[in-house]
């Protein structure tokens, strides 16, 4: 009864559950419920409970959708022989927003990552392989972050896909647009360095 | 078709509605209900759909309760001549947490803001001078928060309470215990001077 209901004090523990909510956090964000209109809290609780209902990830290359494929993999007018490999399902979100990318994706829904047991059998690596073999994919970008991880299974994958003759690329590192020299970290600098471009 | 699905994109827009929480938060939070276990997920759903149904307000005070009147006003053991006044319910949470009051809570659900065209009307004031008026209360404890609008209301509740013939008093103001001077604020400081304690 620390919260003078049982239905309030379940509710901030459930929030608080969730990445990044502390306990005040979820106090504020129940109360802050409890006196909006029900309307509004009622949809948000209907939605909730639509979610894993309705949502779902493409069959062909694991992103977000409420069909069995998704819109980007039934787009005809989109580059069919080059697959973008990311981690996340809003990793696509992102590319996307660029309006540079026109082919299709593959989402890995995690990264190689043998500190916490994640191995190639734990993403959904078998399907890209799988998709490669068979569509005559004739380039990979692999777009996994630039972390450990991500290089980690950018390699993994570069060596699995090696056999089936498609090239494999990795999206460019060096300095971010708009940053500036003096807040570079040392290794992306000199990374730029060893990749300078020719102008 | 933003996100993929519309369930999704919709879910994202009610939690970016949520105080603090802002789009990319939204989609964090989004993502993981996608990614944990349906059970869990649904029990959000549910608690949220119950908070409006099964949470209320003290009939009384004003706190938070699943009953007519709340767990605090029904306990007999607390002193029924005491009322500490707050500007929310969880402020009597943190109240509570002190171990150091036992006598009886009454939430403004507000402070008095005419720049917000918040007036006496719009508060959980009347009520409050009822009470005083009726249980022949003997001390008024106003802890609104040492702000502006807090202390605005503070000095209201007193001219109104005035003739009631109970005392009314605030919280102290000085400076937070295991804070140090030096990033003490100077007008708390001048507040702590003006007001010393004698030892």
């Amino acid at each position: 009864m620390e919260y003078g209901s049982e239905t309030l004090a379940n509710l901030i523990r459930q929030f608080a559950r969730m990445p990044g909510i502390g306990l005040k956090t979820a106090q504020r964000l129940a109360l802050y419920l409890l006196r909006s209109k029900s309307e509004d809290v009622d949809r948000l609780g209907a939605l909730v409970l639509e979610l894993k209902a309705k949502v779902r990830f493409c069959q062909t290359c694991g992103s977000i959708t409420e069909e069995v494929k998704c819109a980007i993999c039934t787009d005809s007018t989109r580059n069919q022989k080059l697959i973008c490999v990311v981690e996340q399902p809003q990793d696509v979100l992102v590319l996307e927003k660029t309006g540079q990318y026109r082919g299709l994706y593959h989402v890995l829904h995690g990264v190689l990552s043998p500190i916490d047991g994640v191995g190639p059998e734990d993403i959904n690596l078998s399907r890209l392989e799988e998709r490669v073999r068979n569509n005559e994919v004739e380039e990979v970008i692999i777009a996994t972050n630039p972390s450990v991880e991500g290089d980690t299974t950018a390699l993994y994958i570069a060596k699995a896909l090696e056999s089936g003759g498609c090239t494999v690329t990795r999206l460019a590192r060096g300095l971010p647009v708009g940053g500036s020299l003096e807040f570079a970290d040392e290794v992306t600098l000199a990374r730029a360095i060893e990749r300078r471009e020719r102008l």
